[in-house]
């Protein structure tokens, strides 16, 4: 009685429905056991096979992107490259490889009148534990009996959101450049919320049409309600411009338009699961269920609400309830392997309890990780910080070349694709003007209110960068039963197809010729009062802009600085000089030994959001001299091996060429309001 | 229609079995599949609270380790630790919490003539699919539907073997301390093969005994072989002195007992593993199928020889065939990241090959760690030397304590346990006598042939270390289907639990009982010329043994030296040199650019282990005056933070205290087979 756990773990659907030799009534039992091991082991030794497919292919794309890097070829980033190998395994399995059809494969019609969870199935005498995989359509059924190599490779859709989606998204949560994210925060408030949903309602709305257009000319083969244009578009509305990323990490493109970027898209994923559950969830009362309600609308809005703003909550909430105190108050420091293992559990707890309250753990994880970055990860030991940063990195990586290469592989595995050429010629257009519709009207909206306004070339970037990735895809694979929710996916899988090739591809063609310009250091890009500095390569243009520090921020930042850091961490004032007197034995509990150490230097690391004291800008003049000596060396590859103080000091402090986290710089407790590189700055403010 | 792949991950057995609310015949079918819904999200939400009881277990476990290890206590370990909470919260769930029984459970009981791996059900014209999940018996059946809370803390027992002990085994062969492992290898391999097929025959007879006695008495309860009684010994005879070892780390008990215990467990699992599948494999043909037969029992020993050798040969050579190549010719060592996550894939995907070709795949990682630690560790950048030692260490701390705390957990949550005190006695008796019969002659005979004999005081030592643990604990709940296997698995967590709670809790009070010396630093410990030194703490003694290195080992030694080595990594001689003139081109493409460079200092890494000549010898005076100054210098804390070269320098040439990887020291590339401390031995030989 062997189970096949790698199967379970990962293979959905699963379906070897390889009947055995139909042993029946009577026979000795010891010979069926035999039988049923033989049958299992033969199981477990394919799935290891199938399984091994993936592997083999993730290791073949890291060695074909270590090339394209070494030569530094740009027009295919790996996840593109993940894609297409994973295209071809599909062509070789669906055409190359023929399993012959079992004739012994039976199908057992039980008439029972539920379908347990469970099913306790009494064959001759012995019973045997069934688990329900899932309904599937009459016309499949010959299907499963037919290609089962084909089922082999398929995974359950669950697996991505439940166990890849999450280091993604926590990567991207806890390696957000928090400085020039918080810098940016109300326009990327605006673009993810008022954005995504205002995307998918235009998409929704377009689809619509299209739909209605199909049904016309009878091209429609099944049901395809209003709703399920909505929710096409809360799906393709999540944007995930990894790609365009990457290549503005390399070319150091400006540092603001990254924020924007990267902030909209990783928000942008949380708004649009959400988004997507509550239209799932929309269920107007009586027969016909896909008429318009207004009470059903508000319930639906109210679900948005609650379950958005409770995985917010909770990951915010767990995370800087326990993992800074915890980190702040033992000495774990001195045990690495600990600290990393207690980060990484309290991480994963943190989906889990949104899981099970009920919200969405892959936002909570994603606000978790933010505040990982804000307070634990200033507790960390050095140490810890290196190790959390690469197992996180590790992690997503491999997540997301898998996705990516699983993605090739199902359009010529799965069973039930269904291709529409109005409906994809229609997505395709919906998912440009949608787009356009997020950032054109809102960046001139913003530009109303922002100082430092979004220049129109930096509204074309954002408006080419809007690929569809991950999470559009993980949406979609979810639900594939009914024929609506299967040409959608069709469709979606070449919408990413089409924007991470071309896209993606497309990225240093569009930059320069957009003229955005690289080489930004944005450590250079230093705003420590307010003044905001754009040096380019060619050293001429030089800006002066007050940064967007609204008086909502201003709020959040005193009372972050002043109460929630000392707090949680080590950094910040004492407590005792904060709060009022009568709080005075609480604070001085709750205030770490170092804290006061560090009274003599009140200026803390997010300082450099809104001070604005005159001083410190003066040194401008210094600083900007060293500036391209430091950029070129900056721009060779990652430094590797930490070899001295130096060494790892630089690279704390500048920009890696990898999406590494950001925020390091920020949180190490002294000496970093200053510009790094000249070392001593008060020397320069002494010349 | 919303699945649980979380579970499906993880929770076997499943049995929600919360079977709906009987939705008879053609009701709306949109209502059902609402309820169906719920339904599943109810499960999901369930599931992912039961994996959070085990998420916050191992976070309170490393928090009471934390404080273990702050405070110095040594009489428990981490996953003595995690038992107890395991314990607790077992009892909790058995007892504290009372799920209702739900009384729509119903079994549907169709009665068809086989037990295919996948059933379609029609449901009122639906079709659903079903897997199989396993036989269950005929007593159980009624359980199934009554403990929900217990059955849904169950795991898949192959999750155990394919999932959290590959980790586990592929870190002790990366962290094998070679050169020790090396200079003891013939006793380790007679320890671990001879010993463990004799501690397996001795348990087995004296079970059978016992068996027999129980028999007589008319205390047994159901069939028992003596087969099962080989399975039992073969199971038992697993060590796992993870705790032990901990330990003599942490207090640096001599280096060659700890080889001697370290290899041996290493060894032994793998042997186990085999061992007890070729004892299932035991088939004699005709009626009764547990009589002798030499034909099959030679069956037996050819597949034990077959599926060792082939797992062997397999983690061996698909890694020394690949990854070494990969790494030693490609420019991956600039971009860590690819290489740590090619170095993970392909450490995982031989043990899918091995799973896929039948193999034992938790033996092929053992020797893939080996190797990889041999060929591989070389070529890697020393950035991810490290990221790969650090993740593997951290998922070998995870999956060890989540085992154990799962050990302490199912003794409550199992449903079947089957605790017969004379069963249980002898259990214990047998272990005991195994384990002497093990070290005890085969230490006699060893010693007839060792020139460092291993003591009497070590031998004791090694019979008091001989805990069972999770490897022991994965093969006994892999089958719980019979009788004699539940009576097996319940008396299996009690040999467990004991050993690891007295034995592991006794360990210092053993090592000062038996006067075995502490405070080795193994890199003082040095035998670069075939001297043995061993310098205490008193610093008196200084004892000067040839070691055992028999001529098979030399042969093997230079073949490696001279041939792989050169081939697989950039060190050693250019190939030029140590092939035949014939095969010139050939050598001259295989040699790394690095090779030559080194020809210089022909001393390899591993020249420590026979290198013959009196000259290095020579400055042990030196060397060992400044023995105590630098072992005060390492008996701190591991160095927090890499500041300097020296800190990393010494990092790597030290003892770390936790069980990190010991053979980085020697396969960095140069200056390793001298004596690290005096950081120029030249110039001691210049005195």
């Amino acid at each position: 009685r062997i189970f096949q756990p790698r199967r379970k773990l990962s293979l959905c659907l699963l379906a070897s429905l390889s009947v055995c030799f139909c042993v029946c009534g009577a026979e000795d039992s010891a010979m069926e056991n035999i039988v049923t091991e033989k049958k299992a082991e033969e199981s477990h030794r394919q799935d290891s096979a199938d399984l091994l497919i993936f592997i083999l292919l993730l290791t073949l794309t890291i060695l074909t992107i270590w090339l394209f890097k070494h030569r530094r070829f740009r027009f295919l980033h790996e996840t593109g490259l993940a894609m297409i190998y994973g295209l071809l395994v599909g062509v070789v399995l669906r055409y190359g490889i023929h399993v012959p059809r079992d004739i012994n494969n039976v199908t057992l019609s039980c008439h029972v009148n539920s379908s347990p969870a469970t099913l306790l199935v009494n064959v001759s005498g012995k019973f045997y534990e069934y688990t329900l995989k899932g309904e599937i359509s009459a016309n499949e059924v010959s299907d499963v009996q037919d290609n089962e190599m084909l089922r082999k490779v398929t995974f359950d859709p669950e697996v991505f959101f439940n166990i890849l989606l999450p280091p993604i998204i926590f990567h991207a949560g806890y390696s957000l450049k928090r400085r020039h994210f918080f810098r940016n925060m109300g326009s990327i408030l605006a673009f993810a919320f008022v954005g995504t949903v205002v995307s998918c309602f235009i998409i929704g709305l377009l689809m619509y049409g299209c739909v209605m257009l199909m049904k016309q000319i009878g091209q429609l083969g099944g049901d395809f309600f209003f709703t399920d244009c909505l929710f096409f578009g809360a799906i393709v509305s999540a944007t995930d411009p990894v790609t365009v990323l990457a290549i503005f990490n390399e070319l150091q493109v400006d540092f603001d338009l990254y924020a924007l970027l990267f902030g909209e898209s990783v928000l942008n994923d949380a708004v649009a699961v959400v988004l997507s559950s509550s239209i799932v969830a929309y269920q107007p009362e009586g027969d016909n269920s896909h008429t318009f309600e207004a009470m059903a609308v508000l319930k639906s809005f109210g679900i948005f609400l609650g379950v958005f703003s409770g995985s917010f909550a909770l990951g915010v909430a767990t995370v800087s309830l326990t993992c800074p105190h915890v980190t702040k108050f033992t000495k774990l420091r001195d045990f690495q392997l600990l600290e990393t293992a207690l980060f990484f559990l309290m991480s994963w707890s943190t989906f889990l309890l949104a899981e099970a309250c009920g919200f969405t753990g892959v936002v909570a994880v994603l606000f978790c990780g933010i505040t990982q970055a804000h307070y634990t990860y200033n507790n960390l030991s050095p140490e810890s910080q290196d190790r959390t940063k690469q197992l996180f990195e590790l992690l997503n990586f491999l997540a997301e070349n898998f996705i990516f290469s699983y993605m090739g592989l199902t359009l010529f595995t799965f069973q039930n694709h269904v291709f529409n050429p109005i409906f994809i010629v229609g997505a395709f257009l919906s998912v440009f003007l949608g787009r356009a519709a997020n950032i054109y009207p809102l960046s001139f909206l913003l530009n109303l209110g922002r100082r430092n306004k979004i220049s129109s070339n930096f509204q074309h970037m954002m408006m080419f960068a809007g690929l569809r990735g991950a999470m559009t895809f993980a949406l979609s694979i979810r639900d594939t039963a009914t024929y609506a929710r299967q040409m959608m996916f069709s469709t979606t899988l070449l919408v990413v197809f089409f924007t991470v090739w071309i896209c993606g591809g497309g990225t240093t063609q569009m930059l320069s010729c957009q003229h955005i310009r690289v080489g930004v250091d944005s450590d250079q890009d230093n705003s420590v009062s307010g003044v905001f500095l754009q040096i380019g390569p060619d050293g001429i243009e030089r800006r002066s802009t007050k940064q967007e520090s609204a008086w909502l921020f201003r709020l959040w930042y005193n009372f972050d600085h002043n109460y929630l850091k000392p707090i949680l961490t080590h950094s910040g004032p004492p407590l005792t000089a904060t709060l009022p007197a009568c709080c005075g034995p609480l604070a001085r509990c709750l205030t770490s030994p170092q804290a006061y150490e560090n009274e003599g230097q009140l200026k803390d690391d997010d300082s450099d959001l809104i001070l604005n004291d005159g001083n410190i800008s003066l040194t401008y003049g210094d600083i900007t001299v060293s500036t391209d000596a430091t950029g070129t060396r900056t721009s060779g590859q990652p430094v590797g091996g930490i070899n001295s103080d130096e060494a790892l000091d630089r690279e704390l402090t500048f920009g890696d060429h990898e999406l590494v986290i950001r925020g390091t710089r920020l949180v190490l407790p002294m000496d970093d309001s200053e510009p790094p590189l000249p070392r001593d700055p008060r020397h320069h403010r002494e010349l």
